[in-house]
């Protein structure tokens, strides 16, 4: 794809935003499809649709303006996916689609390619429940197998009378128990693959939860180097597996067993991820350059930071305090122009510098920027 | 200005498209106003007035939507500007634009400061060159007062035999004739003010002309730190004078005498400058976010580099080398999405970055990178 071709882009939300974005720096045409009016990615690209996902006609024009298509969030209607597959590549492709839209075989994905997952076992009523908590042990979790994001579809039992009220939690729909993880921390890789097979992966943050929605997100994470190089080991392995082209992120949760550190891996999204956030601003490329670089068949970029990094998400009413974060000169603003403000919507996000060295292993985590 | 407002940019090249950019990544939208089809800005911006200047219907509107007006060139028309004054704030104000727009208010300006520049006289008809020209002596450079830009409208003349053909080269209007400057380099202060008050300036590169375009800008110039101060000085001075809001730039010419090094202000550019686009690669906040922070009332950021860099424009042809230019790790490349290549057009700039401390003061200039 040269300069001035056009990347067409499902979803309109903070990650197509940031996605076009990157795109216009490198002289590309970001073409948006999404059902809400006013999506933050509508500002800043060159064309937009605004349409239902089951629209063919609308689908139709927007693969006939674009040369290549990707998409900001797995949840994409497959039904859109394959009308617009038989029309322009779509990247990544159906193999990413098909694994991370389902927790179930998302699950078996990992653990044929050796890669340690928690114990897991497939729901399909209410009735498959207690004899997988009879086999997995509480505390145990219950997710939907599909459309889960942000904690939404699931439920953490800690007693196996709560059976029930999972299942209705979660919409009484097929599901998977997993063990519950006794994590010493979680960190993420954010790994990138070309259309020429050439893979990169930015040192993993640490990332830190509350409500299940990402709050703060460290770079580099404080482990060894060995725990990183796994991790990165992980993400390449995913993305060879299935030839992936772009950016994708595995969610892994770090155990203590016997003084030793272990990775399992928890969850793979297949696209960029809240947790590469800080790449925009401590490293030279970052995972949306890298994303469009590799939907456009060009070369991946250097992942290397040149500072560390915290990322604190904006939730909510977290957005009140930009004033405090433009004024702070260690601190680069990143808001992603949403006119309403809700509860546990993601508003934007600060990311506080410091030099090469300042976190990562044995070092204290710093306070609170946001 | 709060996050979600809008700012309105009168032009549309690749200074309003990186304006705008930045603009988004602050959260606030931006109104791209540009009488010529198929602007770059337009694809980075939410909303897009195709129009002449003249248009008062069109520049209603386009008042109406926006919160703040800025511009991205200073010859706007003034009646355009007076119009839009009227109903909306225009940053930065008609001190700027009016001293910018006419080369012997800016020397005189200049002068009055008490900063240098080259002897000038002011050349009203043909027969103003010849008694100028004993004054000041050969070479000299004969300038239109207004529309100046990219060495556009001038002539240099080395003999005094060649009056006429300069009158003509110029449009046979009112002109400036100046002593050429025989400088040993040129270098530029990029600097900012805010509304608050507050001023900051970057590091001033060197920059290297061929055919009066600007072919590459090295940051930081190889000067002392007492004539980078100077140069510091004369932008505050600059902007100081005027209540200046915004980005400027002083171009100016360093010469040697008596083993001494002297700072000569060339012209001064009330925008965002084409010298300055290495602030997008190595620093944290690049001159586009620092103009839109002023304009938006909001304050400065920092603007210290964490790298040195080499800026080089890709001026038609030259965006041939595109690919190169993507597969080096140590270069960034912005393209500005011009659909047509012409010779002389700026099609985009690559920047090649350095750890500190690689160029500068007694350093060698490294080699060509574009």
């Amino acid at each position: 794809m040269a300069p001035g071709a056009t990347i067409g882009i499902l979803g309109g939300g903070q990650l197509g935003r940031m996605l076009a974005l990157a795109a216009a720096e490198l002289g590309l045409r970001t073409h948006v499809f999404c059902p809400e009016q006013d999506s933050p990615a509508f500002d800043v690209c060159r064309r937009v649709t605004q349409s239902s996902y089951d629209n063919e006609a609308a689908l139709d024009l927007f693969a006939r303006d674009a040369d290549a298509i990707t998409f900001e969030f797995e949840n994409v209607p497959s039904s859109a996916v394959a009308f617009l597959r038989a029309r322009r590549p779509v990247l990544p492709d159906e193999r990413a689609l098909d694994m991370a839209q389902d927790r179930l075989k998302e699950k078996e994905f990992l653990r044929a390619l050796g890669i340690d997952v928690a114990p897991f076992h497939r729901i399909n009523r209410l009735a498959d429940i207690a004899p997988a908590l009879a086999e997995i042990g509480l505390p145990a979790v219950l997710k939907t197998r599909l459309y889960g994001y942000d904690g939404k579809g699931q439920y953490v039992l800690h007693d196996a009378g709560e059976a029930e009220a999972a299942w209705t939690a979660v919409g009484e729909t097929a599901s998977v128990l997993e063990a519950f993880v006794p994590f010493s921390r979680e960190i993420s890789i954010i790994a990138a693959r070309g259309q020429d097979g050439g893979f990169a992966a930015y040192d993993p943050p640490e990332n830190q939860h509350r409500g299940q929605i990402l709050r703060r997100s460290l770079a580099p994470a404080p482990i060894s180097q060995a725990l990183a190089d796994q991790a990165r080991d992980i993400g390449r392995q995913v993305a060879e597996a299935i030839d992936y082209v772009g950016v994708l992120a595995v969610e892994l949760f770090v155990t203590e067993e016997n003084g030793k550190s272990r990775l399992i891996a928890n969850e793979i999204a297949p696209r960029v991820h809240n947790s590469g956030h800080w790449t925009l601003d401590a490293c030279a490329v970052s995972q949306f350059e890298q994303h469009i670089r590799a939907v456009a068949g060009w070369p991946l970029g250097p992942t290397a930071r040149h500072s560390d990094a915290v990322m604190d998400n904006l939730i909510g009413d977290d957005i009140d305090r930009w004033p405090q974060l433009v004024a702070a000169a260690d601190t680069r603003l990143h808001l992603y122009g949403k006119t309403q403000t809700r509860a546990g919507r993601k508003m934007g996000h600060a990311t506080r510098l410091a030099p090469l060295g300042s976190f990562g292993a044995n070092r204290p985590v710093p306070e609170t920027a946001a």
